[in-house]
């Protein structure tokens, strides 16, 4: 024990400290998902949606897929309407001078180079800024604060997210120039969240923001010294149509190739802050490598499809695209992982009636894992809902922790590191266990009840 | 009971997240450490050595001082060669495009304004670089990793702070055209660690900066792909002397003024990338707040001076220039508290053997507080060791817990958010009880021993 361990010292001194997590993963038998990981985060780095990293991050799926023995492995192009991150920089310059972090959203209006400069209304909430008069806004930068708290199922970012979704186009619609937002996120860090926000129709977008939320914390102090604030915010991006995205698709075929397949996916565009590790290269990698391990002990019935959808973060482009694509083809059951790479703690079980020995099975399966039924109704995810909705499928949830999610989600700091490889492992291991009982149900019927 | 936690939340909708903070200080006897704190991280910010702003601090130091009835409050100036920061960024460019968190070192060569391309060169540690031969880096830009970790006596500083201190000046020697480092940190956010570089006498300087964690983390596993690394380096700042600098200081007088003062020390400047709660506004809270409880139940036999000094970060130009500027005052007894905010862990008490029952004075303050004695030698710290060494002075250390502390050092997460009240608060009741002995104290004799 003593020389193994001596051993292993040595080792470390001569490899960088990444590859320790990578020789953990290996022990656990997580090779496949991290290598996905490791892969898509370290050879391809940020797959901005419509960016040509996204494009390289196509081929390079295709060809790890072929690599791993998936079959009819291709790339279904789409184009977008994309955004394509300029200079992003803030400045407070009254009543003190602070420099403040911040992050253009997805689809932000576009200031000069210079940037804009004007006085801040500040909003403690969402209903303060739709409460506020009609034209009250004119010439001013509007910031919404507001206080998301980490949950374990997420649930934070229904409400909470709803001020980056909708925040700005309500403030332009007041008359704001620019507005920014305390980030949708849990985390202390000086790194704000991204993420895309939507225009009303008739709404002329304008330069909208995200602050880290040491940032926010500091202008609702700052609020309180009882002076005007100003704001210099420079966010030179744009909005640009036709840019190049697509899905990619491989299949692992079942012993009766004509049942319909079981659908898994994931995503595999990313913001373009970071490199996308848990949302969502983990997702990619949780899906194909259980796939892969639902093989073992014997080929399922039912082929299994994994879709690697693009240009989800900006709207669900590639779940789209794939229900268009794939309409004609009968499915039995979709799943997702896109929630990080922590322990799944609970499934959303949404099978027929007629199918409760199926989802008493997956629920045995999942038991002696620590793993328990949820009563939610499952959801899918935005790359599979389309087809769900479509063809009326059934659906299992592999819910995640989603203790730290939001820490790190469209951050800076969503990177490799952030992965636990015990629990991708355990990810691996769950959502397998679940696939070889679906993959294996002679009947999967389709959910006529209202969700 | 009800009612007013009724109230209470009532008040919480109305008031920003950030108050709740400021109110539980309050309550829990903080006010002036915590207002310190919070003032100079809202209304003035960062405090870079050399700059306006570490010169409006100044002057809210002095005023506060005056405010909270310290009496000889007086700025004594002196000039420095500071560092101005300008364009930070760098980006692989080969194998594979990432972009990387990237922050200048203090004293870093400049890049020109479209920066510096060079192929990397990977050192593991710090004696591999020290082991290149010379002119080995002529043309290329040389990456320096490491792997320090937490430890709650900040131990790890000492060892890897040196790669930021003297690695760049190596590099330069064999010929490199820029350096990256990890950063000496412990943490992973994608928030580099800033801090001064040293280059030896005859070697010309050179852009020199530091990688986050994650960053460094990404090198490491690229280099691992066995291919050539390319680099983009952009530091514009620039080395600049003469700029104006200064300290502040103040007094509590004793009952006895004409003996000799207990100086207690901290630093007013910080980094620029973020607004110096920890590093080191807590100091100068701590400290202060301490210096006026110690007056409460009667005022202390010794006037207590505090000490903001100037300009630490850059080479502890605050703290020659108190020694030089007062050395011909007899001085009792020096502390200084620069390591954060979290609580105080255990005492390095450096008296002369004659002051033994002074010294278990301070034991016997502390050791309810569940606060221990050091078998370590006390160090005072940047801003007073020089006078300590001059006057061969008594020192307290009161050693605070530094599990975070790296975390947070030199990075733009050192913000007010990350100060406990709670631990702030501890801080202040145990200098206070330490200073109420030795301000008290009828002699204190200098200490000869060696340190």
């Amino acid at each position: 024990m003593r020389n193994k361990l001596l051993a292993l010292a040595a080792l470390s001194a001569l490899i960088p400290a990444a590859a320790h997590a990578e020789d953990a993963a290996r022990n656990m038998g997580g090779d496949v998902a991290w290598d996905i990981v490791s892969g898509l985060t370290t050879e391809i780095g940020q797959r901005l949606a419509g960016s040509p990293r996204e494009a390289a991050a196509r081929d390079w799926g295709k060809a790890r897929l072929e690599k791993l023995g998936f079959v009819n492995v291709a790339i279904e192009p789409f184009s977008i309407r994309g955004y394509v991150r300029g200079t992003d920089a803030a400045m407070l310059t009254a009543p003190v001078p602070q420099h403040l972090a911040v992050a253009a959203l997805g689809y932000s209006g576009t200031t000069p180079d210079a940037g804009i400069e004007a006085e801040v209304v500040y909003f403690h909430t969402l209903n303060d800024l739709k409460a506020a008069p009609a034209g009250s806004l004119a010439g001013k930068i509007a910031f919404i604060d507001h206080a998301m708290r980490a949950n374990q199922d997420g649930s934070g970012y229904g409400p909470y997210g709803q001020v980056r979704r909708v925040g700005p186009s309500i403030a332009a619609s007041k008359g704001a120039v620019g507005v920014v937002i305390r980030s949708a996120g849990t985390d202390h860090n000086r790194d704000p969240h991204t993420g895309a926000t939507n225009w009303a129709a008739g709404v002329t977008p304008i330069p909208a923001g995200a602050l880290s939320n040491p940032d926010a914390d500091l202008i609702a102090r700052t609020v309180r010294l009882g002076k005007p604030l100003r704001l210099t915010l420079t966010l030179t991006g744009h909005t640009q149509d036709g840019l190049p995205s697509g899905n990619v698709i491989g299949e692992l075929p079942g012993r009766d190739p004509k049942l319909p397949p079981v659908l898994v996916g994931c995503h595999l565009d990313s913001w373009d802050l970071a490199t996308g590790a848990i949302d969502n290269a983990a997702g990619c990698a949780i899906v194909t490598a259980a796939a892969l391990k639902a093989q073992a002990g014997g080929k399922p019935l039912r082929t299994i499809r994994v879709l690697w959808a693009g240009s989800e973060e900006l709207g669900g482009f590639g779940g789209a695209a794939y229900a268009k694509a794939h309409a004609a083809e009968p499915h039995a059951l979709a799943m997702e992982s896109d929630f990080g790479a922590d322990r799944v703690w609970k499934a959303r079980i949404n099978l027929a009636p007629a199918d409760k020995a199926t989802a008493d099975a997956v629920i045995a399966a999942l038991n002696p894992m620590g793993i328990v039924a949820s009563v939610d109704v499952a959801q899918g995810g935005t790359d599979v809902e389309p087809i769900i909705a479509a063809q009326h499928l059934a659906v299992i949830d592999m819910a995640q922790d989603g203790t730290r999610y939001f820490d790190l989600h469209h951050t800076p700091d969503d990177t490799l590191d952030k992965i636990d490889p015990a629990q991708l492992a355990q990810n691996v291991d769950a959502w397998a266990a679940v696939l070889r009982v679906v993959a294996n149900a002679p009947s999967i019927a389709p959910v006529t009840s209202a969700k």
